[in-house]
C-alpha cells in the first residue's frame, strides 16, 4: 500500500509513518513545518520506502506530487492550537480538506482517514458522548473546522465513492508534544522550568478530560481501518477515564521532582475561549472491534510527561 | 428593529422582507441576483423602511453598508441548487457565513438567524429525524456547506456572545420557485409545457419528502425567534407528512389540465447525485412552541403548483 500522510511531521503523523513503514507500506509524507517539526521525522528520513515533501497541501503541485499513485490518504494536517486558531486558519483547514478530496477524486484515490476531534461535540449534555450525539455545536473555530471537514468528507464519500474513516480523538498526548504551550502538559512544564515555586493554572483547575496516548491512537486507527467497510466510518477514540487539570499539575510537579509549589488558579470554568471544560467520549463502538488503549488517561499523561521531562532534560 | 436579510431577492428572503416591514421593522436587503430575482422584490421596493443593496456579502463594502446599525441578520443567501452546486460554491457558501459572522462581531450585531436544511442529516436511519440526530453525514456539497455554516455559527455564538437560531427546513415551496428546474415542481411544469404528453421523472418516482410552504416557514421562524432565548437554538421546521415525486407529478398534471401523460422513470432511488430519497423531519420541538404549519406537504405543493401555473400562465 502507498499512503500519503498530510501533517507527517506532527505528533501523530510522524509516529504513523514509522508504523506504516514497519508494515512494509510505502509512505509519502507532506508537511509545511508550520506546526510539525523536522526532528520528529528523524526515525524515517532515509528509509528507502519513505519520501518527504516539505510542502503545502494548499499548493496544487505539492499535493499532486504527494498523492499521485497513492491508495490511501491519512489527512492529519491542520492548524490545531485552539487557543490561537483564527478565522483564516478555519478557512485554511476547511479548504485544505476540500483540496485533498478534490485531488483524490481527480487521481482516483479511494480511501481517506481523517483526524477529527472531540471538539466537534462542543459542550454535550451527554457524557460519555457517543458518535451519534447531536446536535453538534462546537464552541471553537478549531471544532468548527473539524466538523466542516467531516461534512465535506461525508459528501465526497457519497458523491464519488471515496471510502472514509472519521476518527474523533480524545486529547492526544505524546513525548513529541513539545510545541510551547499548545497542551496543558507543555504549558505546565514550560512554566515550572521558568519558576519552580509557582504555577499559574488557566481556569479553575477542574477541567476534566480524557487523554489518549499517541501509540494507542495509531494502533486504534490502523486496526479499525482494517476491520471496517462502510462508506463513512465514524469512531470516537479514547480511554474510559478522565483526569483533571489539577491532577495533571500534580503529575508534572512530581515528574520534575519539585517539592512544593504555589498554585494560582485564574478562575472560571474554562482555560481559554473555546476550551471545553469536560470531555469524555463513549468509545464502545471502537472497543467492540477489539481495540482498547493500553494506557488510561492518567497513565497516558504520566508517560508523556515522563518522556517529555526526560528528553528536554 | 433593523434587520439585514441576505439573499433578500430569493424565495424566502423576499417574503420575509414583506412580513418584517408589516411589523414596523426597518429592513435592509442584500442580494447579488445570481439566484434571486428583482421582481420578487416588487412588493417592497419603494417602501420607506426598505433599502435594497444589489451587492455581494463576499464584498466587504457591500456587507458593511448592509449590516451597519442592524440588530439582527437573517442569513439566507446561498448557492442552493443541489444538482449543480460545486466545490467553489461550497467554499463561497461557507466563506460567506464566516464573513457575515466576522462582520457581526466587528459591528457588534448580536443576533443571527440562519436557514439551514434537512440536507445536513444526509440519509438518516431514524425518521422522522429529530434535531439531536447524529452522526451528521450529508451526501451533497449543499448539505456539507450548510453543516459547515452551522458549525461556524455555533462557535461564533459561543466565542463572541452572538445569539443564534439555526432552522433546518424541509423543502420550501412557493409561488416564486420559478427558477428553471431547481425544484421538482418547476422541473415538471417546464417539461410538461414543452411536451404535454410525456414526462420524464428523475429516479424511480418513489422519492418521498416533506414540503413546507414559504408562508408557514416564515411564520415559524419569526414566532420561534420571539419565543427562544438560548445561545444556539436549533429547530427543524416542516409539516408532519410527506409526498412522493409521483404524487407531485399527478398534482402538476392535474393543475395543468392535461388529460393523459406517459411517464418515463429514469430509475434508481435518487433523482441526481446528492439527492436524498426520503426525508421527514421531527418538528415536535417547534410544535411545542405553538407553531404548526397551516398546510401539510400535499397542500403546500398543491398551493405552490396552483400559484405557479396561474402566474406563469
Amino acid at each position: 500500500m502507498r499512503a500519503l500522510i498530510t501533517g507527517v511531521a506532527g505528533v501523530i503523523g510522524s509516529d504513523l509513518a514509522v508504523k506504516l513503514l514497519a508494515k512494509n507500506n510505502i509512505v509519502v509524507g507532506i508537511d509545511n513545518l508550520s506546526g510539525g517539526r523536522l526532528e520528529n521525522l528523524q526515525p524515517v528520513i532515509g528509509h528507502p520506502s519513505f519520501t518527504f515533501i516539505e510542502g503545502d497541501v494548499l499548493k496544487d503541485a505539492d499535493l499532486d506530487k504527494g498523492m499521485r499513485g497513492c491508495d490511501i490518504v491519512f489527512h492529519l494536517s491542520a492548524k490545531s492550537d485552539i487557543k490561537t486558531i483564527d478565522e483564516d486558519d478555519f478557512n485554511q483547514n476547511t479548504i485544505a480538506t476540500y483540496e485533498i478530496l478534490d485531488k483524490m477524486r481527480n487521481l482516483s484515490v479511494g480511501k481517506i482517514v481523517f483526524s477529527s476531534s472531540s471538539a466537534i461535540y462542543g459542550e454535550p449534555d451527554l457524557m460519555p458522548t457517543p458518535e451519534n450525539y447531536g446536535p453538534l455545536l462546537p464552541v471553537s473555530l478549531y471544532g468548527a473546522a473539524k466538523l466542516s471537514s467531516e461534512a465535506l468528507i461525508s459528501s465526497y464519500a457519497h458523491l464519488y465513492g471515496i471510502k472514509s474513516w472519521i476518527f474523533r480523538f480524545a486529547n492526544i498526548v505524546s513525548a513529541k508534544s513539545r510545541k510551547k504551550g499548545t497542551t496543558v502538559i507543555t504549558d505546565f512544564i514550560d512554566k515550572l522550568k521558568k519558576n519552580n515555586k509557582f504555577l499559574e493554572i488557566l481556569g479553575d483547575g477542574k477541567q476534566t478530560k480524557s487523554y489518549l496516548h499517541v501509540d494507542d491512537c495509531i494502533e486504534g486507527v490502523l486496526s479499525i481501518v482494517d476491520k471496517t467497510e462502510g462508506e463513512v466510518n465514524v469512531f470516537n477514540l479514547g480511554p474510559k477515564d478522565q483526569v483533571s487539570v489539577l491532577e495533571i499539575a500534580g503529575i508534572v510537579h512530581n515528574a520534575l521532582g519539585i517539592e512544593k509549589i504555589d498554585i494560582k488558579l485564574t478562575g472560571g470554568s474554562r482555560g481559554w475561549p473555546g476550551d471545553v471544560p469536560k470531555m469524555l467520549l463513549d468509545c464502545s463502538k471502537a472497543y467492540a472491534l477489539g481495540w482498547m488503549p493500553h494506557l488510561n488517561s492518567r497513565q497516558a499523561v504520566e508517560k508523556a510527561v515522563g518522556d517529555l521531562v526526560e528528553s528536554v532534560g
